[in-house]
């Protein structure tokens, strides 16, 4: 185990992982953390939506919009569905609505892909039309690392203080079998359910993750990409999957938490019960830099997130085949506490290298 | 790139890396060494046998031989196939004979799959019939661990010094696209040839890359698994990889190197001309322990094969997924004698695990 060979003097966790985003800058300039309200009720209508609107799809079936749409049909979503374009009534067969206040019954869930100078009113439109949650795949906020950009994303977080659960922006969204959401592209997906959540701030890994595991025999709860975490972050979510009966393995991936302190307290919470597997990357100085240009976040300081991995008892890989792995084995092997390992193996090449592996 | 991290005080490697095994003693303390000869017209009877005898088929298809001569048909062998069986007079639609001696026409390569102490009787009968190489397949030599096994492969060894090649004991054989000779199980692999070869020391790992690679787009002109090495060992291989005009690029998984001089002067002659990428397995403790009883291998000094790497340019992977990504790098991008990396990412997730593993 690489726990093995680590340094015995580490820096406490709880006050050294960098919170890092406007929406964080917010919250803590605000009155009332919601992160302690009841996560299953109030994220019910992100993961189990009754009715969703799509924003932004258009008659180009290479866009966005309509390749979002025509995934959430293969897939069979199982509410309704309403697209929202300004142009046209009917995408896809479905009658297609101007703006979402002029949807004729509720609206649980807005999937936005509209520009991201467009995305406020949009949510401002959603607010008023008592939408309950929205995962925004559009990108161009604080990942830019321009003043406007960031000054859009805090825009954003502040409507979300104001009744609205956000996802995103620059993520691809949420792939949850039980409910028939799913990623972009996500049409092929299984449609069965497993124990396995996947919560991933690159909506690519998303993607490439659910792949993988896929040959591998694992199935999911949920697989949600929340790129920018402008105010559903890695806490949120993970507080989120502590009270999901659906979820008894917890893996994700990291490029910068937006609340590190919190992050660190569930997760030494959690690991106990269900097992808590993380690629943190970012960790080298390219690797921090291509972090912050993609969704605006710090890498961090290894050291602090050895602490993490070996005061909370969380599993750190690195890659999504490790991830691949590490979940199977947890899926597949019973609890161990002890450091020794039997190897058994069909074949002399492969036993030798899980002897280098273990030793 | 790794080797940046690797601490300037290298032991010399030409004196260092360990030659192991009893065809080792054997040979030096022959009077004429074999491996400066034409390696080319030496192993073309074995890569491109006109003639192979199957020394130990039998009729139950579960077994070894049969599946080995259905192998051979399914992948198309190209030149005449002679099962050697004690008891019938057909197999698979193919005359049998009761011995090696008794095959009508002449016959350039015998894979043996006769029990271990069958095994010094049958090379005999490929001596006096003339045959050029032989692959045992049977393990139970060396790698045992006994004084019996090892007494054995010292037989094969000295056998072979008296006319006939062998690869193996203990190995699953040549894959040969251009010859239609094909590793066992291997009737499915490609029958197209490529620049790629492989000398492995794992059967497992042999047919496995070969797989692995498939999906990549990489195709070989040899795959060789050659087990314990009791003849043709991992220096004969390379030698012979250095003049073959199909090669152009040289993997290899090694767990003990039987003549670890010559073969770290062939891999620094060759490494300008052709890439040499490595997995050395069983470099820790237990992997020592694993080679050992796996190949009868001592897995050697890390700081030694370290010193190979630097020295001679040889790039170390671990792993066959990094293998088959090291050589398709090979495959596909122009030669680079500077240290700086530029990523290209169709997304942000990957473009952030690409700069962690650069940095």
């Amino acid at each position: 185990m690489p726990q093995g060979s680590r340094p015995e003097m580490l820096p406490a966790v709880s006050s050294d992982i960098v919170d890092d985003s406007p929406a964080t800058q917010v919250k803590s300039a605000g009155p009332v953390g919601r992160a302690t309200m009841d996560m299953l009720s109030e994220l019910r209508p992100i993961f189990y939506p009754r009715a969703l609107a799509v924003v932004g799809v258009s008659r180009d079936e290479t866009k966005f919009g309509s390749r979002f749409l025509q995934a959430l049909l293969d897939f069979g979503f199982k509410g309704k569905i309403y697209p929202v374009s300004p142009a046209g009534t009917e995408i896809l067969g479905l009658r297609t609505y101007p703006n979402v206040r002029d949807v004729p019954g509720p609206v649980d869930l807005a999937a936005i892909m509209v520009p991201a100078h467009l995305v406020p009113a949009v949510l401002e439109d959603c607010l008023a039309k008592g939408v309950k949650g929205a995962e925004v795949f559009t990108s161009g906020f604080a990942e830019t690392g321009e003043e406007r950009g960031r000054d859009l994303e805090r825009e954003l977080t502040l409507i979300a203080r104001r009744g609205i659960r956000i996802v995103g922006p620059n993520c691809f969204g949420i792939y949850c079998p039980a409910s028939g959401l799913t990623l972009l592209p996500g049409g092929d997906f299984p449609r069965e359910s497993g124990p396995v959540a996947f919560i991933s701030q690159s909506g690519g890994h998303a993607v490439e993750f659910a792949r993988e595991a896929r040959g591998r025999g694992i199935r999911f709860s949920k697989v949600i990409s929340y790129g920018n975490g402008c105010d559903l972050n890695e806490a949120d979510l993970l507080e989120y999957m502590a009270q999901d009966g659906e979820t008894k393995i917890v893996a994700m991936y990291i490029e910068g938490p937006r609340e590190g302190r919190r992050f660190a307290q569930l997760v030494r919470g959690l690991a106990p019960r269900k097992p808590v597997v993380i690629w943190k990357a970012g960790l080298t100085r390219a690797g921090g830099r291509a972090a912050h240009s993609h969704t605006a976040s710090l890498g961090g300081e290894e050291a602090v997130w050895d602490a993490l991995f070996k005061q909370a008892a969380a599993v750190p890989v690195c890659g999504l085949e490790e991830l691949a792995d590490t979940v199977l084995a947890f899926l597949h092997l019973p609890a161990s506490t002890g450091r020794r390992a039997g190897v058994v193996g069909g074949g002399g090449g492969i036993s030798v290298a899980a002897a280098d592996a273990c030793d």
